[in-house]
């Protein structure tokens, strides 16, 4: 073997997903100098495989939906929904799975890319299989892992010969199948099966679990469950996979319910770390395994060693790891300066909004919008809290906004401190409400100070002012 | 005349308007005994002719404008909207006129109801010509006016004897004119212009004034302006107007740009206090102005006479008129009590949002959002600060949301507290997005605390990230 090329930088990034590219951005900004290296697409899962892709596959639906629930506009709506424009929509919203535009960002932003395998080889050091060749980075400050999960596939006999779908396939799928089984009721599952069954397929969601969305408010999962049915698709819940096979027409699941036959089985049932094969064990730790962290990002008892995104465990949502990597970034180039770090709950240096206020939306219909602690949470930390529910569809601003809106806020607030620790939103088009809640939360912002914050009449955020009577009594 | 019925209570409140509704409704639930006094329909201007039926005539053309903005979507809106579905729909907004579901309200509120005109007649005296006679009111604590305002009508040659439109007409007509003339650029003129417009009128919009919506950051008018004339309407800035009147095929109103035929003229160029006869003189008010009051809306110097929503003239918006009320309620429960009242900013007794933090929505396409202070309001008042621009169309989720969504944000933060002195919104559905911003007004939360609150990935609201990320530079 010839002898690697050796480079040296400030900060070695291990993926070039959203979480790594705005690590090496902040890096960058501060002085540094960044490398990412990435073996598949720079922009990683949430530019072609996730959000992106899921998104626009749901949008017109959505928009469609909210049109058909206003008298005088519905009787418009009188086409289908145009399935290859839909497609064709969601592969420009991939670039067609080409990162020519993102390459040209990170070039723009002062970060080096460097394509092929990276593997931690010992202190501060990456390799990098090329394919031409290997480079041996060594890193002055700091070497980031943003590689992400992938998804999880479970134990069960025959899953993994029959080339089921992951979420990849689901979301970059060229034509919808006429049956899809999707195994798993998470968000993933709930998207997708939101999606390709308005886009024609037949599908069938099920899952071991009694409820949907599990983890979300169990309204959440209820709203989900029965506005799926009502479009057609069939939720099996409690339903166990024991095996599956391909035949002749297709996929067979063998399930506690009987046989399912699909065209196509979408396994949906969570992520595992990407780090099986990143060398880990070249600095101590458990390859396959998440990679603990602190608040800062940096490993635990590896002071040059920091993990963002995914591949942490802490959130796996695309924009949590882009906080993280700020968060991370700025300390990366902070302690690179001598500066001093602070490690105290909301310093620019620590991800303190992993525990308290992680928001997230599922693009279903109703949506599900989230953020901080749901009830089950705050019962099980143990903090004294008042539950607030309202339901959306009795604000005016919702029943202008669609005929027959149901839906549904619960809050939950903290009757120490007389500030908000959660909010779930459901309902249609609710995913914009969710930033007022966040703001909410991590700002602190006492509840005899929120009275103040009137909703302007009349829209739908109208429901803060109900909340908060109900909240008073 | 025969003597009259004499009552008394605790409050006595003229007008029951939303604004006196809630008002009495405080006072209620804090143990007074409260009597609203209304001579129109109870439910008031909102419910009627204003933010009701022009929020309903303007939702169905919305959300066709949504849907037909996202390719894939677009194919299915082959039809029209339906105008007679469209009013129809407005129509049971409006509850067809009929008040007799806020009565059925104000009955369960414990709140008693004298129908006819209220006058005040001395100190802590209201005297109500019920058609029937007399009712003489006698509040032990307070009486609250909330009357409201009225469409103000320009000294205009010939234009007080043409039967002219307000507001009410506008929003109440059975069908669209074929040509609608609108004098007034505010709010009530933009919106009843898109309406109208979309439901088949040829709309001329005209006023003196070189900018629409005045008061609101310029780039609002600019972009309502453009996209009134990219809808057809015509849109004439500058244009005095001096005379007008009927003739046989319509209205002319004769103006600096030259004479303008209409089947109708709207006229809206603002509002003036409902106070010219009501009695204000018997307690040594002007008739006709509006009530100067503090921020528990007493009226200065007259410890039991309180005046809330536009009636004050401080902020002619629902939402705030219930505030103010809310406010109000608050203070003249506790003074009926003996117990304090602060009147330091945000007690649970002052109406401080409408200085610092009023939030407001003008529906038009693209929507205006906005709270707090605009740039000039800033820089009027001497506050250090600084602006953050960034188009709302260069995030995901708005790309996702419209295919060329077109946006603007701006944000003016206080540089020496750092914080958010007032944000504003333009675009499409951007009426959603303002509670976030309010909050964050409202609240005083820092600039370094925003940054935790982490937007939803991929939604609208990564304009805040977007926005502070420019802040930082």
């Amino acid at each position: 073997m010839s002898s690697a090329v050796e480079r040296t930088y400030d900060v070695v990034v291990l993926g070039a997903g959203s979480t790594g590219e705005n690590l090496a951005d902040i890096a960058v900004r501060g002085g540094l100098t960044a490398v990412l290296v990435e073996s598949e697409l720079v922009g990683g899962e949430c530019s072609y495989w996730a959000c992106m892709p899921s998104k626009a596959l749901l949008r017109g639906t959505e928009a469609l939906v909210e049109a058909r629930a206003v008298d005088g506009a519905a009787q418009a709506v009188t086409g289908e929904q145009d399935v290859d424009a839909t497609l064709a929509r969601r592969n420009r919203f991939t670039s067609n799975w080409d990162d020519s535009g993102q390459v040209t960002w990170v070039d723009g932003a002062g970060i080096h890319l460097i394509r092929g395998t990276g593997r931690l080889a010992g202190e501060r050091t990456v390799v990098v299989d090329t394919g031409a060749g290997e480079v041996r980075l060594t890193a002055r400050h700091a070497v980031a892992v943003c590689t992400g999960s992938e998804a999880a596939v479970p134990p069960v006999d025959g899953l993994d010969a029959i080339d089921a779908w992951t979420p990849r396939e689901a979301t970059s799928a060229k034509e919808a199948p006429a049956r899809l089984l999707i195994l798993g009721g998470g968000y993933v599952g709930c998207e997708m099966a939101t999606a390709w069954q308005a886009l024609g397929s037949q599908v069938t969601l099920f899952q071991r679990g009694e409820r949907l969305l599990d983890g979300l408010e169990p309204a959440a999962g209820e709203a989900v469950a029965a506005s799926l049915r009502a479009r057609g698709v069939e939720v099996r819940l409690g339903c166990e996979i024991t095996a599956a096979r391909r035949d002749g027409e297709g996929v067979v699941a063998t399930t506690s319910h009987g046989d399912l036959r699909g065209d196509e089985l979408l396994v949906a049932v969570g992520r595992r770390a990407r780090t099986s094969d990143i060398g880990v064990d070249t600095v101590g730790l458990e390859p396959g395994e998440y990679l603990e962290v602190d608040d800062t990002m940096q490993v635990d008892g590896i002071p040059w060693l920091y993990a963002a995104g995914d591949v942490n465990g802490r959130r796996q949502l695309t924009h949590m790891g882009k906080y993280q990597a700020r968060q991370a970034g700025a300390a990366i180039v902070a302690r690179a300066r001598g500066e001093e770090v602070s490690t105290a709950d909301w310093s620019p240096f620590v991800a303190t909004a992993d525990h308290a206020a992680t928001p997230s939306v599922v693009f279903t219909s109703p949506q599900i919008a989230s953020v901080g602690r749901t009830v089950a949470e705050a019962e099980e930390a143990g903090l004294p809290h008042r539950v607030v529910e309202y339901p959306i569809g009795d604000v005016a601003g919702a029943s202008l906004f669609a005929d027959g809106y149901t839906g549904t806020a619960i809050a939950v607030v903290d009757t120490e401190r007389e500030v908000l620790l959660g909010m779930t939103f459901i309902g249609p088009a609710v995913a914009e409400l969710l930033q007022a809640a966040t703001i909410a939360v991590v700002g602190e912002v006492p509840i005899s100070r929120l009275w103040h914050a009137v909703p302007a009449y009349p829209t739908v955020n109208e429901i803060w002012l109900r909340l908060l009577e109900t909240y008073r009594g």
